[in-house]
């Protein structure tokens, strides 16, 4: 059982219209149970008090600031106000929908920063909703990487997958398959590599990581006659993250290296692309996978979900990866300090 | 329970340095246990009998005809004899290795093919060991398609990798995976799913196969801003096969495809490269898949693993796979039948 960090955890509101509240609500209710570790949301508590209504749930909720979060966690839901207010019903985000998101993301980096909070855990947003009002980022990850620049260097922001049977991270994310060939480097990787086995010392508290790293190629191109990245691309990076001292395996062939036994011998599997790294996670974890940012100067975990506007406030959401990207943050949290 | 098929199953001997051997003893040993279809290998009497002495296995050899095969399977291991005998010792693949190999698949494919075998269980080979010996086809699986030419016309042979829990098949196969995105069109696509459509029904009594076709880009594309391909090639090929009243759906995002409550929603997923298709059914099935050829006048199997030859002659080998492949050949014979 990890212990609840000293700070609470500052969790966004995410898109309003979607069931971001309504999984917020889920977990709060059940944090005795689960012994939670203490969060505040970041938003409107005059909306979130309604959404609750909308989903028959019986809450009480506590307008904060972060500074009372912790004590008020026990008996009510804490809202800290960002000043923009929410008006958007389930499933119809309105003109409220993009600046309530954003300031409370804004908000949630600003409390971390000045070590107001532990950690950032970020409700899902609507990127099309925000690409009408005008916001200009890639996503989520990538705003939060420009929020946390120093000096002007924006930080290289790290996807990982993590649940308690297996952690992934992919060099390549969010580009088509084609251009996730182009874009795989030995840098990338290296870079990739290093934020990764840092990271797991820092805040998993792993003395000595072990990282596992897949092959691009079937086979992980069998001796060059099935692809020559490997030779070419990968087995250079291995050298370089080897004569840093860190333990890492490779190149793997990917369709061996995740069933139980093999997830045994690693603490992390770095795949080259998308795929290669989310079909494991989402096979063996479909509930409860983490989004974990690495490489920022702060803690951000995140639900490995959607706004599922379908289901919004109906009650039907299922709080499971909020409430693990909730104790991952606790104890990444608790670890670090 | 599958009723046993009338006719056996013609197992062929694979490398004689590599597991084969083992693995052939260790089923046959469970096969009350098991209730597993009577099979005969067809092999070396002395060969086999002695690699049993080397690992330790009381089994009594029948040296028999293919069709004394079922009557003998109860009280011994029924072997045909191919006329080339093997002396190569475990792990040491020998003059011998590839003659006693080739001469076992050809009269595997002669015996199913005149009658009398029911389907054809194949051992692994070593590729390097039959190249150096003149062999000259990509694989194992094309040298029986060649095999099984009628009237100089080679059938194409689909891969499925089978397991209880889920059954995929890799449109694009033993290549890079740039020249996975090279070769992938919609005929190849629609062709391949035809074979699975038809076997589904003929030889798994599936009445109407409902089959999952995946995408190639992360989240199959999302609309095309993560790539085309399942607008310009998979979508097309869609149409096609539910105009021909194939129940396909897709393109789905691959991440999503594989968990537990997805997969009941279909009897085989359609990928579209080689480790889409193997990571998740290695990660869920990682002892008890079997390697299915479709596309073939008669059923093929093989256990889904290699020569393992670090292991051959210990008696550790794991018979696991080739047990499935034997059940599922019985199976799909008395289906077909």
């Amino acid at each position: 059982m990890a212990n609840a960090p000293i700070k609470p955890l500052a969790l966004t509101l995410g898109e309003p219209a979607g069931i971001g509240p309504d999984i917020t609500i889920a977990a709060w209710l059940r944090r005795r149970e689960l012994n939670l570790p203490a969060f505040y949301l970041l938003g409107d508590e005059a909306f979130i008090a309604q959404r609750a209504k909308a989903i028959g749930a019986d809450v009480r909720i506590a307008a904060v600031s972060a500074s009372e979060a912790v004590s008020a966690f026990a008996e009510a839901l804490p809202v800290v106000a960002t000043g923009e207010r929410a008006t958007a019903g389930p499933a119809k985000p309105d003109a409220s929908s993009a600046p309530a998101a954003l300031a409370s993301i804004r908000q949630a980096v600003d409390d971390v920063r000045m070590g107001r909070a532990g950690a950032v855990v970020t409700n899902p947003i609507a990127k099309s909703v925000l690409y009408r009002a005008g916001f200009r980022h890639p996503g989520h990850t990538e705003f939060l990487a420009e929020l946390a620049a120093q000096n002007g260097r924006v930080p290289q922001p790290v996807m990982m997958l993590w649940s308690p049977r297996l952690a992934v991270v992919p060099v390549t994310i969010h580009v088509s398959l084609r251009e996730a060939l182009n874009q795989l480097t030995s840098d990338l990787i290296v870079s990739t590599v290093r934020i990764v086995a840092a990271e797991l010392k820092a805040r998993f508290g792993i003395a000595r990581p072990r990282i596992a790293i897949s092959g691009l190629n079937p086979h992980a191109g069998e001796d060059g006659s099935l692809g020559h990245e490997e030779q070419t691309v990968i087995a250079p990076a291995l050298k370089v993250l080897r004569n840093d001292g860190i333990e890492a395996k490779g190149p793997l062939p990917a369709d061996t290296m995740f069933h139980e036994a093999a997830r045994a011998g690693y603490d992390c599997a770095v795949c080259m692309y998308h795929d290669q790294a989310l079909i494991p996670i989402k096979t063996v974890a479909f509930d409860d996978a983490v989004n974990v940012t690495l490489g920022l100067p702060f803690i951000r975990t995140s639900p490995d979900h959607g706004t599922a506007f379908d289901i919004a406030g109906t009650g039907k959401a299922n709080p499971s990866s909020l409430i693990a990207a909730l104790q991952l943050a606790g104890r990444m949290a608790a670890t670090q300090s």
